[in-house]
């Protein structure tokens, strides 16, 4: 492929130094941030996630702020899930829809007040969206970007490792709870999250200037348990099921064509962006969903850029929006976003590169 | 520095193919695009575009088409420049503000139709803050992605490849001025524009299957007169005091500031986003303004991802936002975004990085 070169348009992140200086060799631009990817052995950084524990930069992760009176109207405006029951401390994950019920982002809701909002997001520009909606709706809100950046600690060994740093009270946090604490007197967040199913937490530094000092604690009390480098995993994530928003998803996807139907509450009232959309393509029902493909054939061929057509007797009925070597499967394996006359136990046939034409057979999702 | 693996989320153009068969080495993330830059001779690439012809890719310049009714509404309610007197076929630079006037793109406006507009726009989501401000405000308007890259033909011959192509008619189209047209059936708008100060067109390829045969199209005519590869050139357009938005500006940044005050008209009317907020900071006067710097030194030290702090008596009075080796200079060159107190034949001491103290001089923009 081809190298990036520096500009003050894609920033690093707190992180990024101390994981160029750790050998970082590929990496993905996400929110105009730098992702530190892999560090150039991918079978260890994916079994150090399986079965130990790697430290990820996901400083990429950024919060969308919400401060001020109207901060927890904005938050339940945004969001086609029921806030009401939040609490301060609790985290929410949020199909973030635009007013035609299309998916634009699916970011963790983080309470840290009753007036102050987090939205830890996927990769597209929340900022922009949030401050047109607040102030066409002259809602009394400040929108920001915090000095905050995630570093994940992620594995089976993820808790007993952030549990020696922080203490044992780590261990009772439920799923994506956090608690505002400090270490050194660096400002921080943790939370039980992560962007892979094998558990873990993403410590939110609150003070970009102690980036390296963070990593350097983190890294400290894993070298017990032989703590790996590494960034979320296409074919981890792609086992679990997860959902890549901008990846799996295009201009046209809704939440039910992903999985996602569940975190949408129709009964919210008219003023939530998407919801009157949402019920009238929940009524009508979705044309397409999300199923897991296991492709034929024996050695790696995953997909690239684009998009790949699926067929059925020569017609195109969706697309792979992602593919990868799985580990576990030892297949190919992927995501269709396909009609829904097509199901699970189907043979289809993918569109490759080169003209390529292969047969996969649709199954459930996740994997595992 | 790093590689970039691919992911959907990350598209290429239509050209990316021909660029890498042409042995693209170095590459930007521009709206989740894949922007070629260097072929690996950067000297050469500079040389051509100064006395020669070049050809870039760059379709990472997307369009965001209004179409519909209320698209001249939208169009105008989105820019604080005067469009009233745009006609079809003509090409506008709008500095594009949110509602507390802070510079968010300045896009190129294409007027195609009464009811139809481009917004060849900079790197950031301009979609998401169309298509918040129109659905907010019940607009019959349409706003989508098409199918539209450009390709980048520019130098001082430039012109005369573009017309052995198209015909002499090129060389009466106006800057920003466009015309739509094909080629052996390819569908096209060609416009005198670019992002250099050295003359051009760019070709806006309107099927995207048919690009590497526009870029071979290209490639022919402009052997004759030994066209080269490239990309964006950072000395050029530093030299030419272009503006970059996002490197050049960040979240406080108003036009003002940055040089683009003459492009705000502000007897526009109050449903003009960001209007009112401009008219205040026009009144108030700008707290600072983007001046140029030549530093101290003989050797090519450039700007990496962070701006630097300009200091004046150990006090930070503004930010340099770019710096970049000027081969016609021989010095590097850069740009202050800096208070209003500092002014043109000042001397500042930049803090670069690794805590070298540089001087500098503040100089008029552009160089050239």
């Amino acid at each position: 492929m081809f190298q990036v070169f520096p500009t003050a348009r894609l920033r690093p992140s707190p992180f990024f130094h101390s994981a160029m200086a750790e050998g970082c060799t590929s990496a993905s631009i996400y929110n105009r941030m730098i992702l530190p990817a892999s560090f150039g052995d991918k079978e260890k950084e994916y079994s150090d996630l399986m079965n130990g524990v790697v430290m990820w930069d996901v400083g990429v992760e950024r919060q969308v702020q919400l401060e001020g009176p109207d901060a927890a109207k904005l938050a339940q405006i945004l969001s086609p899930r029921d806030l009401s029951k939040c609490k301060v401390g609790q985290g929410k994950y949020v199909p973030m829809c635009n007013h035609d019920g299309i998916l634009i982002n699916d970011p963790i809701l983080l309470k840290l007040h009753e007036d102050l909002y987090w939205f830890s997001i996927a990769d597209s520009d929340i900022w922009f969206w949030a401050r047109a909606i607040a102030a066409e709706r002259r809602l009394d809100v400040k929108i920001s970007e915090p000095d905050v950046s995630p570093l994940a600690v992620q594995g089976p060994m993820a808790e007993t490792v952030v549990a020696s740093i922080f203490g044992d009270w780590v261990r009772d946090l439920k799923y994506f709870w956090f608690k505002e604490t400090e270490l050194n007197g660096i400002p921080l967040a943790v939370q039980r999250s992560g962007w892979s199913k094998q558990g873990g937490f993403e410590i939110y530094l609150r003070d970009g200037s102690r980036g390296t000092e963070l990593w350097n604690i983190v890294k400290q009390a894993g070298l017990l348990y032989n703590i790996g480098n590494g960034g979320p995993t296409s074919p981890e994530r792609t086992e679990s099921g997860l959902v890549s928003c901008g990846s799996d998803t295009d201009d046209t996807t809704n939440p039910y064509e992903v999985r996602l139907g569940k975190y949408v509450d129709l009964n919210l009232p008219d003023d939530v962006v998407g919801i009157e959309a949402l019920r009238r393509i929940h009524a009508e029902g979705p044309k397409r969903h999300q199923l897991g493909l296991v492709l034929d054939g024996d050695s790696s061929d995953p997909l690239s850029f684009h998009w790949e057509d699926i067929t059925v007797g020569g017609q195109k009925v969706g697309d792979m929006t992602n593919c990868i070597w799985s580990p576990r499967m030892q297949k190919n394996i992927g995501y269709a976003l396909i009609s829904k006359k097509c199901n699970i136990g189907d043979t289809v046939v993918l569109a490759r590169s080169n003209q390529r034409k292969v047969n996969a057979q649709l199954v459930d999702l996740p994997f595992y």
